[in-house]
């Protein structure tokens, strides 16, 4: 026997599809086909799960797996313990509560929004070990490199007596969770509200799933992405105008993307009113990826819009997105495919835009929304909030970006970072130090959780005007240009404005009526919806908003 | 009529929808299901392609959509022109003569290899007019945005007789290209090898599917990532111990990304013999972005590799690979599943490392293979030969390279190039200024086609030595470090020797000495296999090789 026959000898190749199909072999009296009833859960997941393993359980921004993550909840902890949890978003009180159990231990995760508090008091207690946080392309990604899940636990609408799965318009990141374990002989278990004789259409195919069980009730489905319009300020709406004219129209963008607040929203319903009245419509903002805001309705019904590609669904949207596939990626049932994973890829390669806001920015630009005691995660937002060094195409606003001479240049994506100077209750949104800087010394982070970083920042505005911050040679500059539309924050009280007339010159900063902006046009008047029932009617009845949002 | 209602009156929401029905319509008769005969394809062709449609193709590097581009081919110019093509790499003499003939017009891709000497060409004489030149990813993120083809011409192994899709191990770019159609109410025509009664899985569902035809031959599929031992240099051999010792070692660099010359295959089979003799198996190179490369088969075999995910597959590996499914991807078939836009995901995001091989690098660092007349285009190496900024994640390599101070850092993504200061023909790969620059000039490209920019190398590997570029502190120290390694070339020549010392102490530049390498040890002996048919050994008989790669 040669060296090499020797190490054939004692290794074995299947392992894990022969653990699987042990696994399978312990339910495989419980299940007709894939189906399994729906009072087996929690035994079914005692056979399946094996103490240790790494378990991707579908937790989006919107669609959870909320019957899944209630039987793993349920679990026997001696008979299961210590898993290593792929959690996207953590969104649920079980998410945590599995690791206070003991029946996890381990956690990869993106973002942690509505759990932020919980989750940073159980690091600091160390009842969570956490891998490392994510944003959420990172995380996909390493499922398929050495994080690769042994089960997933998602959610579907429907499936079929074959285990077809539909999974409407929240596909999210179904159809990725399941891909990168199906594939590398895990095993994949998805809830459903029904099973039918026909679906809809297939977004994943039987031969990807093991086990299917009917959940006891419809898998929650949160509406994140409604920004009511009464509650946008004429301080917004003065950010609004700078954005469509100082940084849409100067550098012609084109393909964009928009964070979830209030100051997005403004621009979304400006674009109607103030950016038409400036002769915009059709040579900015065609083409966005973006989960389908009911505030960008005005917009595409007054012809602004050429496509939309989501991350996710929107719920009340349903029906108003059939109305208009010309617009919105749908199947041919007529209903949204969104898909977070390619989304977000495009988002970061293929705009030329992103825009959010934050709660903190420093001096040399650095953000974040982490705040004291909350660690929040990244969500998608540094994946659109930076500049893709791999990108190598162009575009007039990227091309517009090129800051240095020479033969070897390239252009720069526009991050744009959008924020009043002060924060409800009076806090400074420019600070000497990050919040984030001591949260993660606290959670024993290896570097501080910056969501932005300044040397990625292209754009900042605030209601005092805009920094360019992309045109700056060195970091003196930047501050500079920061200090600048600072305000009356302390980092604004210590500028010298007699500087200013120069930062103009330079093209480094620019005030609303370096921009023909007039503060006091910078009315509600000018939004083109003003509350929800305007945007149903702009709809035609066709979005039908959740009853949170019905005020009349 | 208020407004809201004149301007929903004018706009049609449904065009796309419309327009596919129309056309499907014209084909139905000769549709059986979705199965079209095929010596209707041109007639088919002519009636589902309008003049002006955006057209995605398949070419990935392996498998070719062969019988379509050909048919697309003989398309009567009087009814269909004008076409903008969407390629990922041109790879057909047909992709180029559909814009000879006046079929196409406008072209956006990613990799032009075998065609890019005729494509400079055709650019340069106006027979093409290019959008622009993308990386892989830029472009699938482009599909759903801005680029929404109405047409996607694609190729699978076997079809059922519903019109379900089974790819085979090159699934590649196949996915991508049919939901970003299929999902904009673009018409999505497949070529298939056969059609069968029970596919072995299902890659695509039928839901997503328009047309299906049986091709005249099999789709083309080139063994692009074989790289024969017997034709490994001692030279290479030295480097590649180098990158062992003084990268792989130094930073911990546990998952990673291969490029495809014979530098990278020289490490692969270098590592069951001197990585093994450094006591690195299961301290290194665990898990990989990788296309499933022969010379990998030892490491293998060794027990050195957990984890493999591909772009494409490769031709003779199919036996291999569906043997080892502990190692790669596979379907419920046993066979690879692989994924372009992910596995380019993972190699962007989830990976510690890339290190590749250049053809120019000029004084600081940049560097492309593009060379004197022929415009080769990016492919994917850009999306991983880059620093991702949207990277929030760690690990002890990343952290390795962060090299400022402060509470803001964060660390960097290795991108290694690896190169002799000379390329066959005496030509030293250090140069003034990149080809690139003409010939971006020449093509009336905005910017010049750089592969990977200077800023974004973090270590550069000569027979020389190492230059570890992320200690550099400014440009100056950059230049100071690459010429140290830069040999006798006019750069290596004009450094002056006496500033190495400094150099080396402060960790900037490493001789073989330096990492306690003998330049005498850099043997052939060294390789795990030193030719094909050792690699057919070490996999005990799985892999087949294709007939040019049997020597004996």
């Amino acid at each position: 026997m040669n060296v090499v026959e020797q190490l054939q000898e004692v290794r074995k190749w299947t392992k894990r599809r022969d653990e699987k199909n042990r696994r399978m072999s312990l339910v495989k009296s419980w299940l007709r086909g894939s189906i399994l009833p729906t009072d087996h859960i929690v035994n079914a997941l005692e056979a399946l799960i094996s103490s240790g393993d790494k378990v991707a359980l579908e937790g989006n921004n919107q669609k959870q797996a909320t019957f899944l993550s209630g039987a793993l909840s349920k679990l026997d902890t001696h008979k299961v313990n210590n898993l290593h949890m792929l959690i996207s978003s953590i969104s649920r009180p079980e998410h945590l509560d599995i690791f206070e159990k003991g029946i996890a231990r381990k956690l990869d995760f993106a973002y942690a929004g509505p759990q932020s508090l919980r989750i940073a008091q159980m690091i600091e207690d160390r009842l969570i070990e956490v891998g490392v946080i994510h944003t959420y392309l990172e995380l996909y990604g390493r499922m398929f490199i050495d994080l690769i899940p042994n089960i997933a636990l998602v959610a579907a609408d429907k499936a079929d007596l074959a285990g077809n799965l539909y999974t409407g318009p929240n596909t999210e990141e179904t159809p990725t969770l399941v891909e990168a374990t199906a594939f590398s002989n895990g095993i994949v278990i998805v809830q459903v509200n029904e099973i039918v004789d026909e679906l809809p259409r297939v977004d994943i195919p039987a031969s990807w799933v093991d086990v299917i069980v009917v959940a006891d009730k419809p898998y929650q489905l949160e509406a994140l992405f409604t920004r009511d319009p009464r509650q946008i300020t004429e301080m917004q709406i003065l950010m609004a105008m700078m954005a469509i004219r100082g940084v849409y129209e100067r550098h012609q963008v084109m393909s964009l993307n928009h964070g979830i607040g209030f100051n997005t929203a403004a621009i979304e319903l400006l674009l109607p009113t103030y950016g038409a009245s400036l002769g915009l419509r059709g040579k900015i903002c065609k083409h966005w990826a973006l989960n389908p805001h009911p505030t960008l309705i005005p917009a595409i019904e007054s012809g602004w819009v050429e496509s939309i590609h989501c991350f996710g669904g929107e719920k009340g949207m349903e029906a108003y997105i059939a109305a208009r596939p010309d617009i919105f990626f749908t199947g041919k049932d007529g209903s949204l495919r969104s898909n977070r994973a390619y989304c977000q890829m495009a988002g970061m390669y293929g705009v030329d835009l992103f825009i959010g806001s934050t709660l903190q920015m420093d001096e040399e630009g650095n953000s974040s929304t982490v705040t004291s005691g909350r660690l929040a995660g990244f969500g998608g937002a540094p994946n659109m909030g930076s500049d893709p060094h791999g990108r190598r195409h162009s575009s007039p606003a990227w091309l517009d970006m090129v800051s240095n001479e020479g033969t070897i240049v390239r252009g720069k994506k526009l991050v744009v970072q959008m924020f009043e100077t002060f924060q409800k209750g009076d806090q400074p949104t420019f600070v000497e130090s990050l919040d984030a800087v001591a949260v993660g010394q606290d959670a024993n982070l290896p570097i501080a959780p910056v969501m932005i970083y300044g040397d990625d920042v292209t754009h900042v505005i605030t209601e005092e005007g805009i920094a360019y911050l992309y045109k700056a040679q060195n970091l003196e500059e930047r501050k500079l240009a920061l200090a600048a539309v600072a305000g009356v924050t302390p980092l604004g009280l210590n500028h010298i404005l007699s500087l200013n007339e120069q930062l103009r010159k330079d093209g480094l900063i620019a005030f609303p009526e370096d921009l023909g902006i007039r503060r006091t046009d910078a009315k509600r008047s000018l939004l083109a919806a003003k509350s929800v029932e305007e945007l149903v009617e702009w709809s035609d009845g066709l979005y039908k908003p959740p009853g949170k949002f019905r005020s009349w």
